[in-house]
């Protein structure tokens, strides 16, 4: 079954359009991983942020259709990391809950093709994801190795497009100069280019749920910006990080949203995997803070919340 | 010293400005390291990824300032890979070569942080290497902690800019469209856009070679642009890819060095490590083909060859 297929049914079936990232930090672990647990030894913290993260999928794995590891944070710790990542992925295999992995990836050529094939190669072993995302800055040819590992082995993408930072804007809010350049109402920004084959590549790779093998990365911090671009792109799943931590909030990631409540996924990191540093969800067992964290969560992203 | 300090310096002692790609792929790899080896055993593989590019160091490390392993290609292996990748970077260390991680890696905050932690880090354990590749899409705020760490560490960062494959064009290429509008021979490409950034970066950065810690991706295969981008960006070293096997050739590569004849490292990836291959450099053992055809580049692009 295509991966969007795939989760948009886990999207239906669990009521709720949340992503869970797994984005580990030693200083914030809770003190019952952390303590103990030498700093300096990479392999003891590699083995920390492992049960950290299965901890967590054991919590949540049930309750969200998809969850996110954040590559950077395993690759801070070199192979260690590393080796503990591709466990977590194995792990979240052996639950109920897709995943997609945060590497940011893109290179031209043959070097792409390494890329898709580490991450979403055809026997999901080592570090290959249901999905994984992309940055587009070296041209649509680079997209081209991802999307074919997509469509051969039922896999998605998500390609940045409008992120979630305070700088975002730099480069792709820039409006670019058409070539006929006489019509202003023509001209378009970078992200919106971007967008466009996006939304080219999406629809021609639809599967049952109307969405195709593309997605798209654009933050909650920017809602004007996700109402055009879920216009812009009908047949791309919209991945929104920048929920809770970052300040989007609910009214903010509705746009991002099709009339059945679907074709978006939300992006929580700190907010749940750190709960129990919330006063609002002071529990006995720091799991219980991230289940309650989570709950209130899928509450206020299901599916009959986010129709309009 | 700064890690330009210290590239200028083995540029002039070593009389080159070649950078040697280490981009291992099973199939192109010399019988000698190939045969034997199971291809779907993944350990093997690394390990024969491992022995292939120590052997290769063996050869250019005298020879070249510089060398650049691929990241994708050994991620494609998963953590054995990795484990393999932070051997090669101890091994480069060992010896009398400065090596940049091409990984091309670009985050937002705290997960761009740790993305220079892993690559640029205090300590050089694991990954942690001389220099890295980055993609600027996400802003130039997301630069921001590569070169923090490149600031405290002595090490170095290259931006893409103008990437060498046949697409690099559709979005670095596109005319921005200033908000003052009126004149338009104040218009820039994306490409000159991100350039500006790096010049200013680069500038405040500058060492006693008078380059800073910022350098610049500009592919071989785009002479005219390299030309353009030299003189826009005085203080920036430029990493030039797409020599030989992509199509780029001496003269396509001169643009891109300054009046001293440095300034700009060139990279050669399969014309190097696969000259086993070339008719030109054939020879009894593989590593003596790799040296003569290492020894072939380093004479094209000695520092009184690129002099102006």
């Amino acid at each position: 079954m295509k991966f969007t297929d795939q989760l948009i049914a886990a999207i239906q079936k669990k009521n709720n359009s949340v992503c869970v990232g797994l984005d580990p930090r030693f200083g914030s672990l809770p003190p019952a991983i952390r303590d103990g647990v030498d700093r300096s030894d990479v392999k003891a913290v590699a083995l920390a942020y492992e049960m950290f993260c299965k901890a967590i999928l054991d919590v949540v794995a049930d309750l969200v259709p998809i969850v996110k590891p954040q590559s950077a944070f395993f690759e801070a710790l070199g192979p260690a990391g590393v080796n503990a990542l591709a466990n977590i992925v194995a792990y979240a295999k052996s639950k109920n809950v897709l995943l997609l992995m945060d590497a940011k990836r893109g290179d031209i050529g043959s070097t792409a093709e390494a890329y898709a094939e580490a991450y979403l190669g055809e026997t999901q072993t080592g570090l290959s994801s249901d999905a994984l995302t992309v940055n587009p800055y070296m041209g649509v040819d680079t997209l081209r190795p991802f999307l074919d590992a997509c469509q051969s082995n039922d896999r998605g993408m998500f390609v940045l497009v409008k992120t979630s930072n305070p700088g975002s804007g730099h480069f792709q809010d820039r409006i670019l100069d058409k070539v006929s350049g006489t019509n202003p109402l023509t001209k378009e920004t970078l992200f919106q280019a971007v967008a466009n084959e996006i939304e080219l590549l999406a629809a021609a790779t639809v599967g049952e749920s109307g969405y195709g093998a593309v997605g798209a990365v654009v933050g909650a911090t920017y809602p004007q910006q996700l109402a055009m671009l879920r216009e812009q792109m009908p047949h791309a799943i919209l991945l929104i990080p920048g929920f809770g931590a970052q300040g989007g909030g609910v009214e903010d990631v509705k746009p991002g949203f099709d009339l059945n409540g679907v074709g978006a996924i939300v992006n929580s990191s700190r907010g749940i995997i750190f709960a129990y540093n919330n006063p609002e969800f002071v529990a006995n067992e720091w799991q219980q803070s991230v289940e309650m964290a989570c709950k209130s969560m899928t509450e206020q992203l299901s599916v009959s919340a986010m129709k309009t």
